[in-house]
């Protein structure tokens, strides 16, 4: 099987994310791309710490060269961030023939194109999917879904930790400050948190899904930044008495002739789903010419969700410098099935919604839940509509987690009753 | 500049959306590409009916061997729909060594492994975008973006007539039938509704995308399937009390060992994002182990959001094709941009919420309102809080749409006010 090798720099959070995956879904990875993907080096200026995970036969070491020399290595993983030394990092991998991946959004919306153009000079590539929205695969949607589309605007909530204290002061009614103090006990914000509540970490990647709406041209300086530090309690309270919330969007549209470029906080009516993106959930709101309205949501950030972008990105590299026959139905999940056989529905549990037509005397209620208590279904709550002495009313129910078998068998029994007058519906409730 | 050859079978609503874009977007698509898609040979049944749109320079045929059999043409779209005759052209094109795109949801459910394993035995590949979700790229978003991931559950509101129903049930508090009549009117559901009304059109989706996550062995028959002809008002007005609202969801998801899948209505609590998805519009909600939740939205049906599924998928193959060098960096909007300069903030419109903080005694809000006015600024509705005679009180406006910078003169003038205590704070408001 063909071999790709690939080297990492920067051994942090999410570096250590794609040596798991690389390591734990080998088997998966090159079921899928009939390819085995190969982690041979990881780059990392402290390799005295101790990790919590160390991938064997990897060489670890604090020089760079072993990555950006290694005439073996095919892909280079840059995950230390910022813009230098990333950038000439880049630069020299890229000079060297090695496809890129990164999520260094700082230095994509800084420099971008520059890089791209050179990545196409030396016949190589750039891959950024984790770059934005982590997981969520906006770029491929944009870049490949959307091909043929003329985006006419994105609206963006890109930022997990704005979004988390906003929500918070929402949700809790606490001000600025204590909102930023839960988003850092919980791990949501950094001790440099000023990137993100500044909607600077906004613009970033605003400027890489514009660019890819929009055209290369667009620069950071073009975006107008407003953050959230200013945002008071009582102004989410009283956007909510007017049928508002209060999020940090970041926009990017069409208007006329002009394209309108900015991050700022912004009220949306309540009922619009971004509304409903709350925490550190971001969410991508496209509108385009031939496919219309779309949203793309997911967990922004985090080690796995991120990792797994850029794992995301080394299997399209690897497709492309597969010389082997490449079918996209092999990156269906394997046929060895991770289910030993397919459920039948009477096996499931779920909580459900009954509604029975009884005739409405006394001992009705009785009768019915007796039945369902001897097939083990617990009731959760109870609601008797109308009273009409001798006629059929309706008695609705939510159950606790129940059988579907013992449910239907106790509504079979149930529907024998000669107080019941009509079939009884059942709805399955998912909590989801 | 390569080039390549398309044939389309079956020239309806979707096929009619394809060669649209494959002529209107014609540069974009060859810029994006470095490849020209040229749309050779389109065969319908039909040749004598008047068409809304016609490209030029493309044979127009009854006789399929004009698409099977030319030698020129590398891709097959399929858009004739049901199991035959479109399964045997689809073999025969395979046969033939031509890619193969299709929106053919019943087939791909029937038989999509079976064709799966032709394509890879004759060297060529099938596409299928369009099957599930229309313009949302959830096909590739499984296949490629989630490729490290084991997906979880999928929870679906993929079909966009029965969403509609339950949608129009909900708001309009009106039964099945003359729901569905409202959907027949607003041509969001087909003479024949019952394979969407009874889920099977769901559960064709459904397959489609658990063979993605969960492997090629699952068949149609595998699926639960329950419609929604038997929601009632009353019902979805119970679900309604207790929290809940009714969807159609398609699901399936890993039990322990087992594998879930199901169509059926289902009660979803209220805050729920899924809940929130109204009308034709889809929805997928989709858990993995690395990337955690995501949910993909968009329109899931109509002639360009299918049609622009469509194409992205010709663009695909094309990339495959492509001899020439292809770097992902081009796929971006090209850079002749779609605008004509940056907006600059001041030059946007909008609508604002403004707070003032001002003296609370009599003319205050007139002083406030005429500097607005003059700015051309008309207020939409006030809140005035509290009441503390000679202290500073909260004044909040919503405005109706303004000017930026006239917004910007007139805060700067009224902050100036003897009245006003603080910095008035102004956000915009977004409807999106």
């Amino acid at each position: 099987m063909q071999e790709i090798k690939i080297g990492i720099i920067g051994y942090g959070t999410v570096g250590t994310g794609v040596a798991k995956i690389l390591s734990r879904k080998s088997s998966l990875l090159s079921e899928k791309l009939k390819t085995r993907l190969i982690l041979k080096t990881i780059c990392d200026l402290d390799v005295r710490r101790k990790r919590n995970f160390m991938p064997k036969g990897v060489l670890f070491t604090r020089n760079v060269d072993k990555v950006l020399d290694d005439e073996q290595i095919q892909i280079v993983v840059e995950l230390i961030g910022g813009i230098n030394p990333a950038k000439e990092y880049i630069i020299r991998a890229l000079k060297n023939k090695k496809f890129v991946v990164t999520a260094n959004k700082a230095l994509l919306a800084e420099a971008g194109p520059e890089l791209m153009r050179l990545a196409r000079k030396c016949g190589v590539d750039i891959y950024f999917e984790a770059s934005v929205g982590a997981a969520i695969p906006v770029i491929k949607a944009i870049r490949d879904g959307l091909i043929s589309n003329n985006v006419e605007n994105i609206f963006g909530i890109i930022n997990g930790t704005s979004n988390y204290i906003l929500s918070e002061m929402t949700q809790n009614r606490c001000d600025f400050k204590s909102a930023l103090r839960q988003a850092r006990i919980h791990g949501f914000a950094e001790r440099n948190f000023k990137l993100d509540t500044s909607g600077i970490d906004s613009a970033h990647k605003l400027v890489i899904l514009s660019r890819l709406c929009f055209g290369q041209g667009i620069k950071l300086s073009d975006v107008y930044v407003e953050g959230i530090n200013e945002i008071k309690l009582h102004d989410i309270q009283y956007a909510d008495e007017f049928g508002y919330c209060i999020k940090l969007l970041a926009i990017a549209k069409i208007a006329g002739k002009d394209l309108q470029i900015r991050v700022h906080p912004t009220l949306l009516p309540k009922k619009h789903l971004l509304s409903n993106v709350n925490g550190v959930f971001n969410a991508i709101f496209i509108t385009a010419d031939l496919a219309g309205e779309m949203i793309l949501y997911g967990q922004g950030a985090g080690q796995m969700p991120a990792a797994s972008a850029v794992v995301s990105d080394l299997a399209d590299i690897s497709k492309r410098l597969a010389k082997i026959e490449w079918v996209s139905s092999q990156t269906f999940a394997p046929s060895q099935n991770r289910y030993r056989r397919i459920s039948p529905i009477h096996k499931i549990k779920s909580r459900y919604y009954i509604r029975f037509m009884a005739i409405d005397k006394p001992g009705a209620l009785s009768l019915i839940s007796k039945i369902l208590g001897k097939s083990n279904i617990s009731i959760c709550s109870v609601l008797q509509k109308g009273r009409h002495q001798g006629q059929a009313v309706p008695i609705i129910m939510m159950t606790h987690e129940a059988r579907e078998k013992e449910l239907r068998q106790a509504l079979m029994r149930i529907d024998k009753l000669p107080i019941i007058r009509k079939k009884t519906v059942a709805l399955r409730v998912e909590s989801v």
